[in-house]
């Protein structure tokens, strides 16, 4: 007599939460250090100091009912004038406070985004491997999801395999790079290339196909990689975007959506984003929150440390004969299983007390996901239980 | 080919909005303290000392992964725990952590629970004057909404108009009180008519009906008036509340769905609330507001501010010939228009600087809704505004 969908979607939490579930239980049998999690990507690194300092600062210099007063739907003015004006410096966009609608997370930037432009029979396109989430967003906004897996070996675009599932009814794919689970990034050319596929599936079937862009991880990369800012290589793109990462503040829900003004009809896209936060509940964006958001742009949590994890574990985990793609960004690492059934390594890696993501959640078969945002010592004690994995498979 | 129906909620602001925004318009050209804005629901008291007091007392004391990292979805369990002991002290239920679900204030408590238990084909009754985004809320889960006015005079339950509206697909009564717009309290009769009638037609159709109560305004009532807590007079109910309005932080997003334990299936319904919540977008609510909450519990901003502007309002305004119902809570006063069409009504107010919001958006005929959480100065300078007014009428 209640929703069965929303039943089984609270009984079954998702693959990711059920692993820090069973952590969380472990830890508390065999002690915290004993047990390396690498479940969840939940940053182990302070926020900058700026975080703290600004939220200070504000409490005691901002009149309380103005702080904490609502701001308009789309976000308090300041804010959007901020990040626009950010944008528009590092990416050389022509955005303004008016395509910036300031959101509860990137969850909500998707949610948002996909009840304002799915209709009925619509259907949305995630590039496999991809957030599992993406299934339950998409599903909620009343779409279809269509897996097109990308290439295997450098998760880049498989541009055939996408030619071949855009049809009349795809409304949006959902981009995500630097990319959970793999921490590839989609190169400037694979962008390109989905760009013009996608331009010419719009004139072939004479209407709009939407990139929503979910970059949480934008800031997130290492060494000399660069992150292509997809709105500047296709009009109709909607970013997506969270705080959550690159300050370490996932469970303050501060994030926003920014509708390109190339998008030919982008002021419309805007009011039904307006329109969807209402319905789905949203009113605005944590009103401490947004007004620290001018101070801290550009500002990233000290990432020096998830390269140091990457670096170390890419170097030990290959050594000892696992394979893996090189992450360039975000802070997952997308392993190849030993064995071919990933759900059956997880449950042996657990004897070593290692937890690790399967990739089947992630529409992927055959690899395991570690995040390794995590701290240093941690990525140090469980160099003896990849060791004993491998071994275990004959590896060493 | 976007979603016309969220571009219609995203063009069209709330009647309220809009006249918020010409407000803001108006006291630009005139200056602000010549303008009388009773439009929004926006608490002009300071939020009590406790709340900044605790935000900056976090910031230095906790773990800053731990204070912004994601808390579990239903929320951080020391702030479900005392959210649970409150109650349970306050009113005598036997909450616990189990059934709180910390959310992202008032409309998240809705549009969450409205999502949990709506099937198709399903309808939920509102009780008319109601707070115009409830239409909004249930027909985004997919309801219909059967609007049943309260009686006139004291907007108290009526039994008969209640009885005939329910149905075999009725799944849900949304109550509200202390009400907005009308201030009034549901008396302990009405509610206990209101218990009988649903239990009545629950075992009449054989299925359950939830009574989903309103409760952000539960702390403001004024003089020795109870609220009575529904959940103690009827087992299927879910309490939705926010801090937004008792703690003066609408800006912040905080609040709570207690799904009671005396719902035969409240596990379920809880799983379902939890469901809802991720496909909605939530994953948690914002985690520094949820850790201050416990020291909050109880607290209010001073609402002796609201009460002196309510009494000041309702002795001048029934001086100068208008009518109403003295409230009782909120800080809403509904008052008769002084011709039959509301919205010509306050056309002329405006040319008064009042500016004040018509009740056809509530859900009834020929009222006003004034905001009284201005400051008392702004009651005293529009007293020659509302007297002028009535002089234009011939009351005076």
């Amino acid at each position: 007599m209640i929703s069965e969908k929303m039943l089984e979607l609270g009984r079954k939490s998702s693959a990711i939460r059920e692993i820090f579930e069973y952590g969380r239980k472990r830890k508390a049998q065999i002690g915290e250090e004993n047990v390396f999690d690498f479940s969840l990507g939940n940053p182990s690194v302070c926020p900058p100091a700026v975080v703290g300092e600004t939220i200070k600062k504000i409490v005691d210099e901002l009149d309380p009912t103005e702080l904490h007063g609502y701001t308009s739907a789309p976000g308090d003015l300041a804010t959007r004038s901020a990040v626009a004006n950010y944008l528009a410096e590092k990416y050389g966009t022509d955005d303004t406070a008016d395509n910036i609608y300031m959101t509860v997370g990137a969850a909500a930037s998707l949610t948002i985004s996909l009840k304002a432009v799915i209709c009925d029979g619509d259907e949305v396109i995630v590039l496999a491997p991809f957030f599992p989430e993406y299934r339950v967003f998409a599903e909620s906004a009343g779409a279809k999801l269509v897996v097109v897996p990308c290439r295997e070996g450098d998760f880049q675009l498989d541009a055939d395999a996408l030619s071949k599932a855009v049809n009349k009814n795809t409304k949006a794919v959902i981009l995500n790079s630097p990319n959970n689970p793999t921490g590839a990034v989609f190169s400037e050319a694979s962008i390109k290339t989905l760009a013009k596929i996608l331009s010419e599936k719009e004139a072939e079937f004479s209407h709009t196909i939407y990139i929503i862009s979910d970059e949480p991880y934008r800031e997130l990369v290492y060494g000399d990689v660069k992150v292509p800012y997809t709105a500047n290589y296709y009009d109709d793109t909607i970013s997506c975007y969270s705080f959550s990462k690159s300050l370490s503040l996932p469970g303050e829900r501060i994030g926003y959506i920014c509708v390109s003004k190339k998008c030919g009809d982008w002021k419309d896209i805007f009011f039904a984003v307006c329109g969807a936060g209402r319905a789905l509940g949203f009113v605005c964006a944590p009103s401490l929150m947004q007004k620290i958001i001018p101070a801290c742009l550009g500002k990233t949590s000290d990432i020096a440390v998830y390269d140091t994890n990457r670096r170390i574990l890419y170097k030990e985990l290959t050594d000892y004969g696992y394979e893996c793609v090189k992450p360039d960004g975000a802070f997952y690492m997308f392993v190849k299983a030993l064995e071919p059934d990933a759900a059956a390594f997880c449950e042996k890696a657990k004897k070593h007390e290692l937890l690790l993501v399967p990739s089947d959640s992630f529409g992927a078969e055959g690899y395991v996901r570690i995040s390794y945002c995590v701290t240093t010592e941690q990525i140090m004690r469980s160099l003896p239980a990849f060791k004993a994995l491998a071994e275990d498979y004959g590896k060493i």
